[in-house]
């Protein structure tokens, strides 16, 4: 098959240029369009000498539609509002719209399901494949094993300048076994512990929070039994993580029917 | 519900004498029997107090089919001629038959299955709740994710004095991933590495082994992808493993009808 | 050389009787004597059946100065008071003392020195080999690295019935990272997360905690540098870690010359 | 005190263009002069955006004695003939001199010394801190626990384009571990375990390698004993590890009697 040719919305930004770098690096892809807002000042700039992979002869525009009419699929990490009008010309085009957008609202989600009635739309809180093969694992875990006999746990560590505890990623890993538990997470989740805590109330997820160094992100689940231990573990290594990401759910949308999925859906456990 | 009464078969064996402990320590249920083979020195007395917690008021018997017949399951590691008998008596007696046992023949297991026309069956190599939850979870994993971009390896450690290696467990671990990928474990194992090995070759699964101490057994189970890992680990923490896992299998299987059942079963993940 | 002779106080008690089977379990020592306080239910009692190792023809006796005149050394792991006395007639006897009691009043802890001019003694809150090894290590490390370039973290797991956080071997851990910088480890430590914590204040010690199923005692130390990462750990992997310990401490005391000793002594690391 | 003047040499190389950067984003050091062999194509070109880093008004120049001459240090993962020539203009110059240069001969190691007379060199086979710092602790660690009670494994995982095992930090770890016992490694190390082993063997050091995705480099230390267990890990997080190192050491250096140096001396353990 021909390269897919993907375009990088909000192609400027960090996470743009993440996306362009890991698009030039990846077999079976190529860059195919790069847009950013209407007086961004990057307008007109090569993308890929943006980035730092060299001219790759993709002048950096603010008109999507165009760019969109050439391609295969888009890569979105940018805000609700552009995320919902993208989604608008990604169906007009039918392509695959890969959306690592957060903060949408139950509008924005209502206009993009109508826009996946056209478009193959593929949309996640957190693009890495590993997370989200793993927070599958520890639902069914979490449901196989009994609480009267297993305790959930979940750590995390990351580096020394994130400012809140505990990550995105590990209560999404908590909400997880909750699901596969059939119970709250906020009725029984427990944050932190100190001084005279008395024993562990069955059927709680307990949650610790590691900070230092340069850790770019490391979280277990671990479900402890009266004789044995199940320890679910996910190492990033590396921040080009989401972008590889998106771009795997970009490769599983191509060709496929129009409607919105999930990264559950390209990994296959949906 | 009224206790569930259990006999064990093999009593005053090591493992025989674990299952009686554990009985007694695990709410639900309560020991109605225990079995030896005739001659056996121990015939006649308490299995109870063989077993170092104290007399229970159970005499060691050569007689299965009167134990049996008061009973509602059997615990059985024993050897494969007994098991298929203690199949027959099981499902004459209409029972569940919680098995145990390795290195069955394919008449075995003819006939085990024969058995389980009448008795509630549940066999499995490993009597483990967790190791038989991570093999479930090893084989998804290996599924969903691209042998292209992730490597798979098994590592374990076990105490000084084990034998051989990699592990029985290891092995089985390393089976599921294979099957996840649908690919024969044989012809892409890499059991060693030393000296100048060249590159990794894509979509082999590799071993590692540790040994020393007191370890009573680690694995894990390590698919590690260009930017990110996911490492699924069990931890046995006490030998009284099998025999819960064992317990836990009676429990599900009383009331439920014939039939060849495995742990996974008993996970609710088939 | 001869089996060490030793005694046993609180021979009645859970960590009296781990440590007779301890003893029983050791090559190069023996059980000479085993002591309970007046008007024990167990005097007269054979202090290897009270085990559960077999009758070792050692009654339990509450006459300590008679045992210990025939003993090479003494394992204590009793109660302040207590602890004391029977430092007195160690002295008397010239036998080593190993004492593994906790809670020592200033006072008491001046009367073990007296008696160690004549005793050999080895006393210490903590008789794992493998944590007080750690502890040295951790201290050391904590000195050679930059507080301004590696963060300090201190993890610990537990079973679910533990009523306390963080753990006083985490504690210890701590306090030995703060000393290898020389910092007060009240003023340094961090002992909870949860919310907005902004990002992590240099210099810093922090802790977490995870609780579940029949951990024995887990801890790590990590030195979380801007591109790499240390981590020391320690793993309890059975109780009578604690008896062992005391047994290794009482051979390396066997002919050394009167004096008060750490385990870090007994490690060589003094 | 004024920022610390550097001189790379093989500037233009892997390594010289990560040691460029890196010393661009650490305060008290900057770049004062970038060096290239005679012929080389990259001479005149500006260290800076040859690394990446934007114009730092430093040209490569083929002339190291100039530019040694206005700086403070030297930094230098070259080749032993230019180290060794490198040196002696470091000596000339009485500045310090950072040698992170592999393969060395005696007589380059003896020319290397002599120039120490007046220069203060810090020579290393691995520049990362963390690495040095581990191999203190585990020789240690090797040195105070039993032999006959405490197994060694060494355990390194590192990406799946590593051609040899195990890693050579695996082995000067295995080297630090036999050294604290006062036995010859190659005696006494196992290199793999594969089938019917036998128990482990007293005494002896056992290697584990696991081969996959991107992993930059992991190493374990794991001494087992019958009842609890010590790991000792570094985690590699960044490839710019050995230039952070290097920058340490020469910072260290600065204005320090001559001298030839280990990283041992920078962390403050000899």
């Amino acid at each position: 098959m021909s390269d897919m040719n993907l375009v990088v919305v909000g192609a400027a930004g960090r996470m743009g240029q993440t996306l362009i770098r890991t698009i030039a690096a990846t077999p079976g892809v190529k860059l195919a369009g790069a847009v950013e807002r209407k007086g961004a000042a990057q307008l007109g700039r090569d993308a890929g000498e943006l980035a730092g992979v060299g001219n790759l002869g993709i002048a950096i525009t603010d008109d999507p539609l165009s760019v969109f009419a050439k391609a295969d699929g888009v890569l979105d990490f940018t805000l609700p509002a552009a995320t919902v009008e993208f989604a608008g010309y990604a169906a007009q085009a039918r392509i695959a719209h890969i959306i690592g957008t957060t903060g949408c609202s139950d509008a924005d989600d209502a206009s993009i399901a109508a826009a996946a009635r056209h478009a193959t739309i593929v949309k996640s809180g957190n693009m890495s494949l590993g997370v989200n093969l793993l927070a599958v694992l520890v639902e069914q875990a979490a449901r196989a094993l009994d609480a009267g006999d297993f305790d959930i746990e979940v750590l995390e560590m990351h580096h020394r300048s994130k400012v809140d505890a505990p990550s995105g990623t590990a209560l999404m890993l908590g909400a997880a076994a909750a699901r596969g538990r059939e119970v709250a997470l906020a009725e029984q989740s427990v944050r932190v512990r100190d001084g005279v805590t008395g024993p562990r109330q069955q059927g709680t997820i307990g949650f610790a929070t590691l900070r230092g160094g340069s850790v770019i992100g490391e979280h277990s689940v671990i479900l402890a039994g009266s004789s044995e231990r199940i320890v679910l573990s996910h190492h990033a290594e590396d921040r080009s993580l989401f972008a590889k990401g998106a771009i795997t759910a970009a490769l599983w949308a191509r060709d496929r029917k129009p409607g919105l999925y999930s990264m559950r859906d390209v990994l296959g456990l949906n």
